[in-house]
């Protein structure tokens, strides 16, 4: 065959080829995360112009970290034991290792935290080693996982405010020791729709409880004590405004959000082990409940919400409804629905992160692909990006700051 | 060499060797599982015999659970979803695979539960095939390890009431649908002690709440409802008969059990995130829940005696105090100290499952090695005891009915 010959059918093979949308979406995202990183060098350079007019002044290493109102005893613990993180203040330097800590994400099970750092990973261009892996930071706790990804911690809380509460004592312990400035606190998670689509996702303006107080109570030394559970508008707006209608095939709303100690009878559930009321009983209080602006009910914002606002932390809680209670109470979604729902709070909150960590306030003409399209390029848990090297500790972010 | 002179460096060999504790320790187990299986086929035969007597009257399959109080929906959930458990009636057969269940017990982490599994497999002398391991049952929701040991189920329940009461309305929807009779509960843990030395064993007479009222409080439709939080005096007492002063150098005692809804504040430690009060009023704080006779403080007993006793479900807490709150907060025992300690209850537990299994009232002639011992000796998780074939589902404890 003549060369001329050769090129004319490779020629047709290639107009014949349907396209490669997989490619495509590959490339997409790379031309993003190209994008992110020219921006967070930008950023790098501006501030290197600004320290240089200044006349070299050195950024100083912050003292203390930006949280207030914690227990005074905290200085006096030498060391202080995390017990259910497996971590103390002694064998680990808290300032090295988590002092570069922004965000910490939290969500009930260990699998799907360590699934969201690794999605994290990818979408704020982060790269490990490729002969490494995440590693649970907390294992020795045998409690919770905790991931590091570069400035994101990402935590695994369990069921419930007693849980979440015990982490959130000792994350935020961490964050003073850390000396971490202005962390963001961010519950990733499932709940039960009021009156929205199952699918819907859920950020709440504020938690109540089961009779719509806005506190957490807890009981000290035999005396009630409520926490006012108010969490941050602005952080939620922000969040919100990474959900893009015009890809997004799902609704994100703003709502109160109730948060119940009990999943069955607490919740109005007719499918608990025990039942002692009518289901016209339970229409009433959840139409109630509608009527009051509820939009979703679950079992961890109000230690949340009480907790981070106490120490001057803003929070935020994103759920995705995995059902609307006016329709019922078993979750009959099959699994795999289930898991494409559970991922649209990770997308969104991983939008923001992104957005915060690389962009410019008025710098949004990067694109990403839909989530139809790339549903399988997450990495599997334990993969690693591709062609890179490096620990997230030293990766973009930095340069980002 | 001549044979002579062959076999008398063979003695002057065994004369010098040390005695071999390990094989000794080995031996004795063999000869208290070989005992319970004596006693096991002892009361096979004794019924059969009844049987003959009475005219070879088969014994009739149970119709219904002995559990009551239940949800009256509950028989119209065709099928029934354990949305947590990850399970449903529709695609497991609940009386076949579960209806031989006689003990629940329940304990904080995945892992302990398991290591407690395959500890129990070996104390009460079940065997599975060599080339397979304890499946966790509840694996795909996501939330609690669940395993099977012949007629035990071994399960994880996170940290707090409303995790520990989504497993146990489930747990009780199992042992409903799969027509279970009389099945024991109980919570074995750790617990900080009030008044007791680190490393006691205390079994809970009842829960009080921070308040000392024995009731688990709920909110029902914006309302407060209180359920009596007793837990069984008889059943604590023959747990408590377990025990061997001869053998255990610990104490084991019996007292009310204080369980909070915070691990921090709740329990007027110094050392959370937070801190509102003085060293001064936890002293008195503590001094007091010792004068009213609490000797312990944990997360889960309110709810487990609450929804059990609703259910007429006999049920127990057995937790070992990781240290004595009058003395400190934090917990700096070493973790091979730790880890000695969380063994206890399973010890105590499972010699009370052995007792019940396989030996009648008055025969209690059984020895068994010490426990510093033989603490080498439970299987390591994902091991299997030697020398043997078979499902749990299918050995001993059937014929020891």
């Amino acid at each position: 065959m003549t060369p001329t010959k050769r090129m004319k059918m490779k020629m047709r093979k290639r107009k014949t080829r349907r396209p490669n949308f997989d490619c495509t979406c590959r490339l997409a995202k790379e031309v993003c995360q190209l994008k992110a990183v020219v921006n967070a060098q930008s950023k790098t350079l501006s501030k290197l112009v600004r320290q240089m007019k200044d006349g070299c002044n050195k950024d100083e290493q912050p003292k203390e970290s930006t949280l207030c109102g914690l227990n005074p005893c905290l200085k006096c613990l030498q060391p202080d034991i995390l017990y259910h993180l497996g971590l103390d203040t002694e064998t680990t330097d808290f300032p090295k290792v988590f002092g570069d800590v922004r965000f910490v994400c939290m969500g009930g099970t260990p699998g799907r935290m360590e699934n969201f750092a690794y999605y994290l990973m990818q979408e704020i261009g982060l790269k490990i080693n490729a002969a490494t892996k995440l590693r649970d930071m907390a294992e020795a706790g045998k409690r919770f996982a905790l991931f590091k990804v570069g400035p994101v911690l990402c935590a695994s809380h369990g069921m419930g405010c007693p849980s979440i509460s015990i982490l959130l004592h000792e994350l935020i312990k961490m964050m003073h020791h850390a000396k971490c400035q202005d962390p963001v606190f961010i519950r990733i998670g499932t709940c039960g729709g009021i009156g929205v689509d199952p699918g819907t996702v859920v950020i709440s303006s504020e938690a109540v409880d089961g009779r719509l107080n806005p506190a957490h109570e807890i009981l000290v030394h035999g005396v009630s004590v409520q926490h006012a559970s108010q969490l941050d508008e602005g952080l939620a707006d922000d969040i919100k405004s990474c959900h893009d209608p015009s890809k997004d095939n799902y609704e994100t709303i703003i709502g109160r959000t109730m948060c119940t100690h009990d999943f069955y009878e607490g919740q109005s559930r007719l499918d608990g082990a025990f039942c002692e009321y009518t289901p016209e009983m339970k229409k009433t209080y959840l139409e109630e409940l509608q009527n009051q602006g509820v939009k979703n009910i679950e079992m961890e914002s109000l230690a949340l919400a009480a907790l981070t606002s106490r120490a001057n932390i803003r929070a935020a809680v994103v759920c995705v409804a995995i059902l609307n209670r006016l329709n019922g109470d078993q979750i009959k979604t099959p699994h795999e629905i289930l898991a494409k729902w559970e991922k649209r709070p990770q997308v969104l909150v991983a939008r923001y992160i992104r957005k915060v960590l690389y962009f410019h306030e008025n710098d949004s003409d990067w694109e990403e692909p839909d989530e139809d399209e790339c549903e399988g390029e997450a990495p599997e848990k334990g993969a690693t990006p591709q062609g890179g090297a490096g620990d997230t500790q030293n990766a973009p972010p930095e340069e980002a700051e």
